[in-house]
Order: structure tokens, then sequence, then C-alpha cells
């Protein structure tokens, strides 16, 4: 049982959770909690090294989807878990992950697939919420442009609650983006405040891309006018925009609605 | 021009923005920013003290909508301004405010009102964007139920956008909250991940309160209980909730699609 925090394997998950280049450099990163884990693992995540503290979790392996056998295993003292964990004492399991690196062209495409592309959302808590809805609405995927950190960011999976896992997630530049969408003769639908036309007037039977601005500038001018439609969400009161993530669920489960009439 | 963070009103400043039992105390709030600062005075609410940063804002009254009278006005030094703002130098504006403290018989109503209801909700970025979602739908009033913090809060004002003075935002109790949608025949809609009714498929035409629970633990069964219809939004994947600031804009936004049809 690792029982110092100065351990090298208890820095080096502190490391991984801290630091976005640690976590590219080694191509692994962390996840604390059961749901999240098996989310993942279901997902064809594979683990590179499990860490539980037996006195929260007995047995790791009685909540997970397999067996030991590839990968260490190694229990932690609580107070070590303590200082590890975001969560406390609430389940006792942190795994490290080896991490992938998807590319637009091996999104798995359903029949009529539903996108969402984001421009470098800069809030892991949106991004988070995001996923949910995703996850919620079976999106085809969600494309991360230009993205101000990677997607392993312990608040970008904790706040997805594991659906970063269940809905492909790639970071990708919009230029890729955009010939990816266009290759695949999936429309271009942008989120754009100046639009005259609202967005639950727009018809979404076909293949589509919700394309959503970031949280300060809104849409920019390059997805504005690669745009096949743009359209807006009413705004009735003081402001002129919605949160990213309620804006994004808004349009998402319109064209779900609308689908599934 | 207050020039050392030792000064007392520095300190006064710096208090009422951490601490909310000081901000209940003094019935003082602290605002920063041009636009919060306006959706307040615009929507009744009015100053105590006023500070600004020369260097940055040269003359606050040539961006507010009134003329300096019975509140003083103090100067900041840029090192003092920075120390206190969250944005750093962006706006160069702090307000110390008079709290009100709305009672639910005191929201004016409008003919077909849209209240929505929220259970203690946690994170103030979570209520920050509902109270941007309540002003786009030109929501009556939020009640914020049994409340874990006061309103009042730098977060939430912040990623309210100043929503938080456009909107009518009442904290009280569950019961209190319930007993005056009763008196006022207003519907109470709970979203409840249990129910077989979809969101879509209910009828929202009559005066409405949508009620939703907490992030963690979903729906009370007090507010199961009192709805008289409970709804749920599809999900398709594989976590059971959303975001609550996402479900509330979902149902929200499907009542204004089907009332202005």
């Amino acid at each position: 049982m690792i029982t110092s925090a100065q351990n090298p394997r208890v820095r080096q998950i502190a490391l991984l959770m801290e630091k976005s280049r640690k976590r590219r450099e080694e191509g692994i990163f962390v996840i604390e909690g059961i749901r999240e884990l098996n989310i993942a693992l279901q997902s064809g995540y594979s683990i590179s090294e499990l860490y539980y503290c037996p006195a929260i979790l007995r047995d790791p392996f009685s909540v997970l989807p397999l067996k030991q056998n590839s990968f260490p295993v190694e229990e932690l003292d609580p107070r070590i878990y303590d200082k590890l964990a975001y969560r406390g004492t609430t389940e006792g399991i942190i795994a490290l992950m080896h991490s992938r690196d998807l590319s637009p062209e091996q999104i798995p495409l359903k029949e009529n697939p539903l996108i969402i592309v984001l421009e470098s959302v800069e809030k892991p808590g949106n991004l988070g919420a995001i996923l949910r809805t995703a996850d919620a609405v079976a999106a085809d995927a969600v494309l991360v442009c230009d993205p101000l950190t990677d997607i392993y960011n312990p608040n970008i999976i904790r706040s997805s609650l594991g659906c970063l896992f269940s809905v492909p997630t790639v970071p990708c530049s919009s230029e890729t983006a955009c010939a990816w969408l266009s290759s695949r003769h999936i429309g271009i639908v942008a989120a754009n405040c100046q639009s005259d036309r609202l967005y639950h007037q727009a018809d979404y039977s076909g293949p589509i891309a919700v394309v959503m601005g970031t949280e300060d500038k809104g849409l920019s001018p390059f997805w504005r006018t690669k745009a096949d439609l743009n359209i807006k969400i009413p705004m009735r009161g003081r402001i002129d925009s919605l949160n990213v993530s309620v804006a994004t669920a808004v349009l998402c489960f319109e064209i779900v609605r609308q689908r599934n009439k």
C-alpha cells in the first residue's frame, strides 16, 4: 500500500491531473470515479494503472467489467487518496488511462448524423455540460475546434459525468472540421445572434452539424461564412446571448424533437 | 484616490465580495462591470457607494444612466482595482449596492406567467446560466428554494451577466413557493426523469411553473407530489440526466415555442 505523498507514483498521478502538457507527452490521463471509469471502459478505453483505496472500496474488480490482467494495481492509504481525489472519500478509485487521438475520419456516423461543433470553448464546465447533452441526444460526435486545453482535463471528465468517453470527442482545427463536414455532405447550421431566421422555423431533417461560437465572442467570421444556414435563438430580455452549453442544448433538442415527431 | 490595500473601504469591499453573511448583515452587495451595473440600475437597484479606476474609466457617469447625487464616489489606484476586480483591468468600475428582499407576493406577473423554480441549486455558474435563460424567455421570476448561499454571490452576478437584476429572483422555502403558486393558480410542471411523459408532448398554454431539482439528487419527493404534471426529457445515451441549467433551458424554450406558434 502506498502511504507516502512523496511516492513517485503519487506525484505522477498529481502531475497528470494538473498538467495538460504532461498528459500529451505521456499519452496518459486520469479518471476518478466508478461511473466515469465504467463508461470509458465500455467505450473502448484501456487502463494503464489502477489505484484504489481499500478503506473505501474493498475490491475494485467488483465494480468494473473486467478482471485484472495486464496492468498494475496499487492500494492507496486513505490520506493519500484524499489528497489526490477531487471528490474526497466518495468512491475510492483512480485509474491512469491510455488517451486516444481520434480524427474526424474515424467517427462512426449513423444514418442521419447530428454533429456538434464547438469553437474553442474555454470553460471545462461548459464543455462537460455539452458532452452530457451530446450523449442525451445521441449525437455522433463533438468536434472541439482549436481547443485551448486538452480534452482530458479532469474538470471536463468530471462535469461530463463520463460522456467525454461515450461521445466521440475530436479536437481538430476549424479548417479540418469544415472540410470533413463538407466531404460527408453534412449541412452546417450556425448559431448566430445576428441571423433573422428563428431556430425552430428551420428544417433539420437532413445530416446536420450545429456550430457554436466561443463564450466571449460568439461565432467567428470563418464559420459564419461557411454555414449553410444561420439561425438564432430568440432573446426576449436584456441580454443578447445564452450560456453556450444552454444554447447548444436548445438547438440539439429541437433537432431531435423535429426528427422524432 | 485610494492607494492602500489596507484602506478600510477596500477591506470592506473585499469582505462583501467574499462573505455571504457580511452581505446579509449589511444589506449591501458588490457589482463589478458596466453592463451588470446598468442592468441593476435600470431594474431599480440603487448604489450605496461607487468606486472607479480613472486609469481605466475616466468618467464613470459617462457610462451610467444617472448623475452623482446621494452616494460617495471614490477613485481607486490601478493596483488596488486589480486586486479587487475579478476581471482585472477590463472595465474599471465597482459599486456597492443596496440589496432587495423580494417576496413571491411582490413578483409582477404578466398575463400568462412562466415561473422557474429551483430546488437549492449549488453551483453559482448553473444559477447564472439559468438566469440568462430566464431573461431570454422573459420568465416572470426565478424562485430559488432553500438556497445554500445568498443570491448576491459575485459568481452568480458574473455568470448571469446581470440577469440576476433583470429577472425577479426570489429566495424562499419550497413550502412558500408552492403555496404562492397554488394561490395564483399557476400549474406546477416538474422535471422528473422517472416520468413517462415526454416534455414536448405536454401542453404549456396555461400559467406554468417549471420546477427543477438539485444537481446531485434531482427532484425532491416534496415537489414530485406537488406537481400537476411530471415530465421528462428523453435521454438516448449513457447517462440519465442533463446539467440543470441545460435541462431548464430545454423546457423553457419548448414552452415559449409552443406559446408563440
